[in-house]
């Protein structure tokens, strides 16, 4: 299996129908879009963009199934999150994807009651991670999100006694030194280190970022696959050509306000493929939203290479 | 059955053996002492200092099961809380709960995917409290934990036609120009607004709280019925000295870190019932901490009343 | 001279002309409004309200100059503030202050460089206080505003030996457990523990707070007075129903942004008084706010013996 | 004049004795260790490291004064932080530099009033630029300590025009999607973006810093040209090399407690020219900082190249 490159962290198998349950149907059209208009290969199921945590355990098992089916001698890596609040549901879960032949599993830190400290959490890890021994396990470090800041380095000295299975981090946060000490540690390329605040990629690739998972490379993956071709060419004025389209794009949204809900929008208008409202409690984004993001994403046809 | 006065927050069913399971036997021995000891009966099930988040849906219906069980003819309210991160499996709690015959459900504001504003949120609640219909419902307020600072007044706004079983709020937070501008359209004693940050609980009777829920009067209950009467009595004084010896408590054992798995031991010291552990991702309290609470617990016994 | 009751934190003596200077002209009015239309006769000059960190060194002298000598055998107490982030310029306040007779003086933590424990803090505040060894020294404790948490209960331990002057706290924040705490350190009225979160004065009232200091008892005067009256009378019905009607207003303008700029409306309009400008870096209130905040007073004058 | 390239944001001329004054005169021996021992020919004076708002604005003046004096026909660059709470002292010390022939002032965004949108701030800043209408001025944006989040970007929007001295920015925040939106703006060159975040500097570099202003230079100068060179000849290897060199310190003496007090030490130690304590509210670190940290130290001789 080839080494992860780009990942798209957004399985948007949340396509509703009225009856607001998930629209699995639409999966294959969607991993075909992946491949063939971002050249996207690898994907993050049931995370954030996913709307993992508003699931029930069965839908979330339900959805890692199609992945795994649709992907088939497809995708290069299926990689299934599997955290949630509950420690048994968790290895619930761990359990399931391992079942079916994911190529990966993740977890976000328990948000609710947070660690204070290292033990706390990379014991729940640990439990997790030990109910699906044969697959990759990754870390997937959000403190935004999460609330939790525990340092990626410290999580990292002795992780993989701990965890065997151990084989990486989605770091998305935007503490470089943290991500440095981490790519300092991996000098001989043991694991991965996956960067997911898309906006600033090239800076994280500049400290030692061995990939990249987020929401954005769902319609921006070929414009981030020049980022990352110019890059390893040496070419940094190209690399930060595309990194600067990206960034146009994503600090007007997020000056609009960016969550799910308008992702699920981004995503719709860019792949043709409609990808429903948000589950509550969110709301889905307004009109307005709609039709400057529209306008913006015009305007950007004009951006180096957007091949929006 | 008689307006909720005092509620402990802390079903503390969570008592744990070797095999990390929940310890279902000594709830009826909890229930006398919170009756017998604390003058306590209310109690407010799977909330946040029973770990209610870090369950898993069968262990809370389990639990819900058993307090309604044990508390029957003993207590007075039995209120079940049903919020989780996923909408289908909160409803689910709330069906579940609705069946056992509870007296009250409260849900929390999911936190993991946040509501930017009250639309998503009371859909939210209302759609979880729609599966209920004839059971009391609380909104549980707690933005330190949740994240979510939406002001009460402004869900409060339309609330009793959205959610017509509405019945109150579990405040616990120190904005008290929020909680006033509640108390304000709590003119006709239309809900109850439970305060639930037990430290300054004499600051929201002044204000017009009608009740407390908090994890404080598993322990001291006793001496927060003293804070009650004397304020009912108009004895400011009394009402003062009462209240600044609960901080007391509380101020030292918030500057040691005091969280959940403190409290147990808090209260397995207090009471005398084994608390067990905390569930993963949280760590048990250090040794250090159980001998620096048991010294002052010590020394509060000369406390007015204090009634340990 | 009298205990301190109410005090406004607001000597809004920056009226301030086309050419951009303190208009000291006014302050003479300023003064006879308090007392006559408000019932304040205590004042806070060069606070937050006014401005203060705003002004220079000379004309914060100016100002304290000119409150003292038109509030001359007409209000009970001028505090000064002499807080700065330089200690040399605080020293020299201090010493200036005293030598111009102000019945107190004030020291907000300075900001910028921060105190991380007691000691340092401590130790910048004496130093300040040794200049004006006669004059009551009040600590300003505003977090919100300069980031220093540190307890005022730990800060009062040995305050009054390391500072002999040492006279009372204006206290500024919504924590009330370490309000509560520093009220049961003061069980024999050694010190003034002034309350400064106006939206909620009755429920510091409750805790303890021996007297008040904020800007809305510039406008809101009055109505304080019967927040204090109704409390000292143990009519807590009454009290509520005037700390509601300035919680209404408060809440109102808050939401609307509700900082410096727009307090100076709210006083122009309610006193008469044309209060000027802000100082950059601050900007003046929207013409939308002055609209809006007209309207909200107008409907206010029913509220119960609101006087506005 | 050389264009701007690594400049230390330290000028520590604040070697207190006894008394507590400011010792000017080890000023000269200071300058003569940056340039020979760091290769550092660019100062920042009275900013942040060399507590500029902890002093007067008479000692602001005079060590202007003293460090344009040393470092005339040895430095590249002085530039002077003239940035204050007061606007007029603000200006006051504008002009001042710019008649004792300053290479460049600075102004950080006044954080105690604190400008709510763009306008306020531009407007402050293009009051005090105006005293010097002939010197490069620099925005010192720093929103850690300042809390003002303004995006630079929109600052820029319209800068030039309102203010025709703008030079440039030095930006000491690790949001690098706003830094990003600076670069892709400065396309032509136009002006410096200079960062000061120095754990992360090689991040920057990768996204357009034209330079780089922080504490770190003092005492890592060497190994911070070696990040440049490397960087300037694309050889990324060793450019990360040295950034993990300068990660390891900084994320060692971070989780001690790093701030002025204990940078002092660090540069006294490195340097062998006594840096005094810190002024008032600040504390002298602890002996046990200085010994954990002259481990460090020693332990990072084997850092490549490291100079210390």
């Amino acid at each position: 299996m080839k080494q992860l490159g780009l990942a798209t962290e957004r399985e948007e198998t949340w396509l509703r129908q009225e009856n607001k349950e998930i629209n699995f149907s639409v999966i294959g059209q969607y991993v075909d879009y992946l491949i063939n208009e971002q050249g996207v290969k690898n994907v993050f199921v049931n995370g954030t963009t996913g709307e993992g945590m508003s699931l029930s355990i069965q839908e979330r098992k339900q959805l890692a199934e199609e992945w795994v089916a649709k992907g088939k001698d497809k995708l290069d890596h299926v990689i299934v999150h599997v955290g949630a609040l509950s420690l048994p549901e968790s290895k619930e879960l761990a359990r399931h994807a391992a079942g079916i032949g994911v190529d990966g599993i993740a977890v976000i830190a328990p948000s609710f009651f947070k660690s204070v400290n290292k033990d706390g959490l990379v014991a729940f890890l640990g439990e997790v991670a030990s109910q699906a021994p044969g697959i990759p396990f990754y870390y997937y470090h959000i403190p935004r999100l999460t609330g939790i800041k525990i340092c990626v380095e410290e999580l990292l000295d002795g992780m993989m006694e701990q965890i065997p299975s151990f084989k990486g981090v989605k770091f998305s946060d935007t503490d470089l030194l943290d991500f440095g000490r981490c790519a300092k540690k991996n000098d001989k390329g043991q694991f991965s280190l996956l960067y997911g605040v898309d906006e600033q990629l090239l800076c994280a690739l500049a400290m030692g970022a061995t990939g990249a998972v987020g929401s954005t490379y769902n319609y921006f993956g070929k414009t981030n696959h020049l980022v990352l071709e110019a890059f390893a060419g040496a070419d940094l004025n190209s690399a930060q050509k595309y990194q600067f389209c990206v960034q146009e794009f994503l600090s007007f949204v997020i000056a609009q306000g960016f969550g799910v809900p308008q992702i699920k929008v981004v995503m719709s208008l860019v792949s043709g493929i409609p990808m429903g409202p948000p589950r509550l409690p969110l709301s889905s984004a307004s009109e307005e939203f709609v039709l400057k993001v529209k306008a913006k994403l015009e305007s950007l046809k004009n951006c180096p290479n957007s091949l929006l």
